[in-house]
């Protein structure tokens, strides 16, 4: 048996973990409100798997033959588990579809190759016998970069990078580590970790995402504000083009021309496969501890962070919640968690009476710091000068160790309240500081104009969870009851009033989740059109033939800009809407 | 009149700057001794200007005619002087052919756009009639980047962009600022400190260079280890193309596929025309000064600095000078200073006696500290502990001053060996540090050996100047007598020696110099077969008739590798070398 974890074909995470809402009491009542469910509670499960239907497998003898000739049947599969669970990524978009059986376009083989020489026989293979190939990781990608949507009658073949999860070498002196792209965080990490090191990247995908899945996706971790984005980590790396394979030399810094490792970094396996890469890793820090804290409103929220930033003072990590995003968090506390008391009457009366909270506005902030024993206690006492300026009220550092048990866990809710009819997702992007509240004020407006055309209450909130000297990152999660056979249409009302207003202004259409197949209709508006020649002609000199991942990023000539939905669906959502239909 | 100050045509800098020798007694004995000068100074002054015979002009009448009609006389030029000023950058091989009257490829025409809009119809312009543009900065590079070498019979057109040099507007509250790209480093500073802001980025260029060469060049300053490298500083760009104005957006950081900006910065004016850029700028410290130090030795002083790395304490600049280089600063020393006093005899006496300096060895490493009180007493308190334990002796602020006076004086100290038949240059790469001293003893040995081949004595010497948490620079600077009738065949021998011990030894062809036309050699090995592939590709793309910069950065096919000389020449000087001719 291969021996690779994958996520359930229905939803986030390992077959056997389930979100435990029976221990956190006050969260699907407060869900409930939020989103407006007053009577019974619809459930959705998803489609029995044996009842989804694949599309009929297209196959390439020369190819299956060649192949399995240097790769063993156990890695070479086509079963209808191995299909489906390469079919998607985990975006609401992926998920809705696969819980109600529907594939329109699946890999017919999935590929678990062990070394970049396999996968530079499979990628001339693909060439020789015209086969689309899409590099996989660990299948977590939200903006549809996975979608097998366009083989052109081709055969297509999923490459399963999970068997290449090896930290090959660290140079302890350097503080670089060599590390194969398949490798999961957590394995990575754990052997990291053997040496003292640590990557320092963790995004919320931590659990099911692999090295080469961030920097084809450009991946931003929880630490960013210390260690940076991954594509900041990256000294050199490789990748297996259809034309050859890049290989970039490990030095800090270079002045060599245009920056080749800056051309793989976020092709999001249009290009290629990148099969391993020497990245900047720190030594464990001495100390670590996070903390939580409890400001009057966003605005004074903002205001902290932003003076911690131009004091060169920045937590390893800040996550700014606004008022709906701290409610959640609260409503998210278990039932055994100190938390629960934390904001005990008498603190509440203290912050109410005393400080004039208004608990409406209140806005938690988790923060952790860490470092030697002199930096730690400096940046600690540095930021807490700060934070108290603003008004903040220190929780000590139970709310900060139960975000940090619980960082993992939301996408498992998501499965949760997709079971009950309710859509859940984010959008995120960045902008300079100067924009932010006017950016947070106009999207929360665009979205909520958009998600209540739908549905009479929803659950909409933000959080900051990346800053830089020159602006931060603003991240929304939303969620609202279904309009039954409309699901998608109205996602993408929704969707799109988000991206729509991070365009509209001045932002990006994603600060670190890609551009894939969802992103794609902002993507001309975002890196102009001389941009996408720029991309298309990297395309074109690397793969020409157009047999890795197609179109992804950049949009492909006459393609529809509604993720394949119909004009016609979309059009009588809007008349429904119109007519008054309202969840 | 056009109000642009252009630098000597035969050598560095303003018309009326000239070395000032007469203040540093020690210095030109000191060259003497290490060159190997015993009798009398061989003179070797430019050739007169008048006597200069440039390439007759190709003249392409529809374009001329064209660009008559909204360019007026006084920004489209084609008088000597100013076909010559724009025919090359500042290397050693640069300089050396115009001082010695030989001019093989000259531009054609220079102009002076003053906007963006005039960019785009000169470049719509060259492309409709087959005209070659070449973007030129300050003209200080010295990569080769502006060589007119290859029009293919086409017409030449310099694109000077110094009349685009304003601040357009800063934005405070995020720290950035957006400027065009023609803007003079002093200049650019002057207008940015009436903000109360700096980019802090200072390279040995900085009176004349403009931020748009930085951008194309992937330039690094003085001050990276606090502000980075120009790459880390843009947010966003306009590059006007052939086939279109790219244009991103003004964001920290984005996920919006493969990074554009990444496609522009570091191109050297291959692609397009940068018109002006949105900076990460900082507000002015409130602390800054200047500090010197004396280490034992180059290993005691590179453990120093890794230790400030390894802490997360590096001062804003570090520049550690090897013992050969740290000989030459003493020597520069003028009559006036204090520092000639610093090391008085009570000093020498003490460090050699007490603490058992060899002065041979010894390494003079100048740093700064800035910030506000706490974090400029901080760092200063952290890194002289650091300091202290590998044995370096605090020589207090004069040093630093001394250097900061001086800082921007070596390439004037060029033109004045070189009018007496001295070569000198740098070579300069980066690496990890497992590879730092193994690299440095390589690069010194393979640089000694060459040179040894063509002189009994020369200089060289080596300073660290930009640290990462990865790895460092290595700056190395030679200099010494030439070979009459063989200059450029003998610094070829040199040169080459540096780039290949780089490239063997894991490094890079340059860490902050670009590639241009005289690092093409060790592109290959640097960024491998494809990554060239990748960038050709981005060249089609964005233009495809070859009109930008044509021939830099990626070979053309079946061009010399021995930038232009002739085979036959180097053959004779090797013959002359293996016969035992050395001066």
């Amino acid at each position: 048996m291969l021996n690779v974890e994958q996520m359930k074909w229905w939803g986030w995470g390992g077959e056997n973990i389930e979100f435990n809402m029976d221990d956190k009491p006050e969260l699907w009542p407060h869900i409930k409100d939020v989103v407006g469910i007053e009577d019974e509670v619809k459930f959705t499960p998803p489609f029995k798997f044996e009842n989804i239907e694949l599309p009929s497998q297209t196959l390439n003898d020369k190819f299956i033959n060649h192949v399995k000739s240097f790769i063993d049947p156990e890695r070479f599969k086509s079963d209808k588990r191995e299909r489906v669970i390469h079919s998607y990524g985990k975006s609401f978009r992926d998920l809705w579809r696969i819980r109600n059986g529907i594939v329109n376009a699946s890999p017919d083989y999935v590929i678990y190759p062990l070394s970049e020489q396999e996968i530079s026989t499979i990628i001339k293979a693909a060439l020789d016998y015209d086969v689309v190939l899409i590099p996989f990781g660990a299948g977590s990608n939200i903006a549809g970069c996975l979608e097998a949507n366009n083989g052109s009658g081709r055969m297509i073949v999923s490459l399963d990078m999970k068997l290449m999860d090896k930290v090959i070498s660290v140079d302890k002196q350097s503080n670089t580590a060599r590390i194969q792209a398949g490798a999961l965080g957590p394995l990575m990490e754990k052997q990291l970790n053997s040496y003292g090191f640590t990557l320092g990247h963790f995004p919320d995908s931590f659990e099911y995402s692999t090295i080469g899945g961030w920097i084809a996706t450009r991946s931003a971790g929880m630490q960013s504000d210390k260690y940076g984005k991954i594509e900041d980590m990256v000294l050199s790396l490789r990748m297996v083009t259809p034309n050859g394979t890049i290989v970039t030399r490990t030095v800090p810094k270079s002045s060599n021309g245009i920056d080749v490792n800056h051309i793989c970094i976020g092709s999001e396996g249009t290009l290629g496969v990148i099969t391993e890469a020497v990245m900047r890793v720190h030594k464990l820090p001495q100390y670590r501890v996070p903390y939580g804290y409890l400001f009057p409103d966003f605005e004074s929220g903002v205001n902290a962070v932003y003076e911690c930033v131009e004091k060169y003072c920045a937590p390893v990590v800040t996550r700014l919640n606004d008022p709906d995003k701290t409610a959640l968090s609260f409503a998210y506390r278990s039932k055994s968690s100190p938390v629960k008391s934390l904001l005990g009457k008498v603190v509440k009366s203290y912050l109410k009476n005393i400080k004039k909270f208004d608990f409406d506005k209140a806005c938690l902030l988790l923060t952790v710091f860490e470092g030697d024993k002199e930096n730690f206690s400096d940046m600690k006492r540095k930021v807490n000068k700060i934070y108290k300026k603003q008004g903040a009220f220190n929780l000590g550092t139970e709310p900060g160790k139960a975000f940090e048990r619980g960082k993992y866990d939301f996408p498992y809710l998501r499965d949760y309240v997709m079971d009950r009819n309710i859509m859940a997702d984010v959008s995120e992007t960045s902008t300079v500081w100067s924009n932010l509240l006017p950016l947070y004020y106009s999207t929360i407006a665009s979205i909520d104009k958009a998600m209540k055309q739908t549905v009479k209450k929803g659950f909409l909130g933000c959080h900051i969870s990346h800053t830089y000297h020159t602006g931060a990152s603003l991240y929304f999660t939303f969620g609202c009851q279904q309009i039954p056979g409309y699901e998608l249409e109205q996602y993408l009302l929704i969707k799109k009033s988000a991206e729509d207003a991070f365009i509209k202004g001045g932002a990006t259409l994603s600060h670190h989740h890609a551009v894939g197949f969802e992103h794609m209709p902002w993507i001309k508006d975002d890196i102009s059109e001389t941009g996408i020649k720029a991309v298309r002609g990297l395309k074109y000199s690397l793969d020409p033939k157009n047999i890795m991942n197609p179109d992804k990023i950049i949009p492909p000539i006459e393609k529809s800009f509604n993720w394949g939905l119909q004009k016609e669906d979309i059009e009588k959502l809007k008349a429904l809407l119109a007519a008054g239909r309202r969840i």
